[in-house]
């Protein structure tokens, strides 16, 4: 009756269906807070590292959250080429602001969050991921409504190069679902300079919950030229993501492994753990099932 | 205190490290018996159909089985060209027979399996997978122990197309470990053609067990002149899965979609759900720190 | 990452509320069958050897099933004194059968069962629970709603010595609810002979789900002049049990456990686990604030 | 797909046995600390409100606490009658204190547990078990090892009429296992006034562990000339406990009920909510499977 002590203790349960559970055994809790709009932890996990989880779902982990920012910014960056002017809608964590700063043509990159004890939480417990980047003094953190700060920008008339939004899973009904909506990403679109990408976090890719990616994907491609799926995992999650990159002109999808391998090497700083040319071509051309119901 | 039915009752639960686990909620236990080799069940799953489960591990389930067979066989066939003979280690299921027998040049397909009583539990319960492959006039079922097929293949002087291992995940010892070995894999290498091409089920690609497909990639290696980890993400599983394509002569990793897609519309029967050319891009292309590891 | 092949694989886990669940390890499925009132496993759980579950609950393993059992049957009987006619509405395991069966005083014991697919079941593979108690010649098996059994009784006039209600946890909607309705508990109580009692599975007697408990103890107070709670705890349902015990008299709560073993030792045979003149104090007794809420 | 908030988040996990789990949904993660001794968590559940976790155990939660803390207090202190001196071994949350400090006859209370930072945790977050016990001037918090302690007590001399050990579970191998050995007993022993009484938590009753908890008993038999198992249940714990009574000479095991009322009511103060005269049976006359390995 020897037992591993992994097994009795704390456990992170994420139910994908209501018959498909993911759990990660927790070492310790390093944070709970609830704040003005979700309830936060982080976490020490015992396979992944610490973690970030809001209202009860994965937003990251230390031990593959490369596989997620990586090719949430890299991808639309390497297909706009220099992106000088970044927008980030949520990303709390500061990993995604991380991998905007290693490029060096980014002169700008204002990263809006609606939850600023969220982000205070995250610079205290999360130096692993966020490194620091909003020292960096091309940084503006907004603490705003995504929303409000879409509108504000129309009234300024300020526009970028890549947008990204790093948010919680899409829904269509609740407090979050006018990020989800036509009239969002027609916003998004008209913030956008001639040429300039936009990549979301647009739910999960495994078949029983499909639908809603799908769904998603339609109301993006009602607002750009072109749209398609992106293929991430991060075991983390417990399923498959598909992020919506999108823009008003069509792109390669294709490219030649080398050639953004060279753009990648003299553009950016640093070293990438998963993304590179040939990872793009993975990225880029997901499999037909998924296409199809774009 | 109203709960859903589906949380209580009963659950398939693994355990990828001692602190990752996945479930999935069963509906219905179809059949369960313990072989001279393992332990059997199939079961209905409340999101992805029925499936078969081997010593407690899942195996492939109705809802997503596609995602793994289609690039486990077509990958290679493709790469071929004109498969004509075909061999199969392991697949019980019969849905890796299933995706061979789409090949209109396939003349003969060999399907090893070393536990006749798992065949025989697929054949009565999981038509949906199988399709009733076995009444194919070029197939070819044999109940033995892999390592003694090949010894006999050896004496025999047959020779081989593509080589599919569609077996249970590679270990480094236990009963199955002979399978994975150098030994094998030269006698693996000995029984292809010229031009022939063998894939295998490489095991986990999450980060924490990345170390056990990277050591298989290694032993695959030293019998083959050109390796790759292809993609493989099955939600089934809980984890991405790396399969081992190798052969003796290299080939393109980034062939023309439009060339592969006129390939399978002249020479497979059927439709496929998620491999045609651009999927084959995303399977052949994969992250950079799975191929910095092989 | 050695792991116990006990923690991979089937688990029943059952919720008492929403936060709390208790979970059985499954080792093998010998039994599943959905019949037309109930689903019905019968399986063999790690550490408590085979049990039955219907609709999601356990009724019984093998491993503690006496802690249930004698009880339920041995507190009333002993009480009567002298049972010669005892009624068991449920009981498909035949394990509360096999109870009643020990007493020599005992000549007619009807057993009344809505489900004779369950019973077949159990007939099949619990042997060891109901020891084949359906061959007496004293039992007469009944295939039959309970409701529908004791309409036919008042038209027939039998009565009975002890009636006890071995069913499915109460519940206050649903089929099943007519069977703890003051109607119910009426045609029960017309149904017992002068100096009968009545014995019935409660519900769980843990804080969060006392309420429900409480709420039966008064229904059935409304058709017996004594009403108590008797205590049972078999660990394989995960919560401590209520059995409600009513007669037309009051009795002693305090026996003398000498006369009780005496009795027991003259008028019963083999030999009870759990149950003597001891045992019955602390079945008798229980704490104030279960008592409070009767 | 909607699912109840309560199934995604984090669970505390216990096994009983490899194939046999209990699990607590927890809403909020109060504290956590690494100790020199252990790791303790204060958490608030879903449906028992706030607990305390000790190296993966729980201790004690406010939603059922009163159902150990009561009979492991007041089970001796009534069999004693009229206790002044009492000590309590462990006991960290306060609880088991507060309900000796109701008795108006003590006039000192030593309590003696090894982790003052476990003590700090519950002082600070479980207010609503110790109920500022701490502040009562009766009392003494030694912060020592218990074995240190009973020697000391032996060099001054010392003695108690009622000793209770609110200690983690038994073991017979590691660093606690000191404290079940007939030494750790004879000591206890030797600290007793005439007619002392010893009270300690003894671990689960469930079958498949009782072997653990009979060789504690038969353990705590070399020391004493009367010992008994009584009863607890707490549904936290997920397991029946058996508290171990000992002193040097018999007590009667069904005292009138009237009478334990009477001498409640004059010696205590404040309301009981399980204990009583009649719960007293209850806990005192253990079914015959559990006296019998005794």
């Amino acid at each position: 009756m020897t037992l591993s002590p992994a097994h009795s203790g704390l456990w992170f349960q994420e139910f994908h269906t209501p018959w498909d559970l993911y759990g990660h055994g927790v070492t310790h809790v390093l944070a709970h807070c609830q704040t003005p709009f979700q309830e936060a932890y982080i976490v020490e996990t015992g396979a992944y590292g610490k973690g970030l989880i809001l209202d009860g779902h994965w937003q990251s982990t230390v031990g593959d959250e490369f596989l997620y920012h990586e090719p949430l910014v890299h991808t639309p960056c390497v297909l706009h080429g220099s992106p000088r002017r970044v927008l980030i809608l949520g990303g709390g964590e500061g990993a995604t602001l991380r991998e905007v700063l290693r490029w060096r043509t980014v002169e700008t990159v204002v990263m809006v969050d609606i939850d600023g004890a969220v982000v205070d939480l995250c610079q205290t417990h999360l130096a692993e991921m966020h490194q620091h980047s909003w020292d960096d003094r091309r940084v503006q953190l907004v603490i705003a409504d995504a929303q409000d700060y879409l509108a504000e920008l129309r009234r300024t008339q300020q526009t970028w190069d890549v947008i990204i939004s790093d948010l919680t899973d899409p829904v269509v009904d609740g407090p979050v679902a006018p990020l989800f909506t036509q009239e969002h990403f027609q916003q998004i679109a008209q913030a956008l300079n001639p040429g300039g990408f936009y990549m979301m976090q647009g739910g999960s890719l495994n078949p029983p919950e499909l639908a809603m990616h799908t769904q998603i994907v339609k109301t993006v491609a009602t607002a750009f030229a072109a749209v398609q799926t992106c293929f991430c995992y991060a075991p983390t999650y417990g399923v498959a993501l598909g992020l919506i990159l999108a823009s008003q002109s069509p792109w390669n999808a294709c490219p030649n492994p080398a050639t953004i391998d060279a753009l990648l090497a003299t553009q950016t700083t640093g070293n990438l753990r998963m993304f590179d040319g040939i990872s793009l071509l993975g990225i880029l051309n997901v499999p037909k099932h998924i296409r199809g119901k774009g």
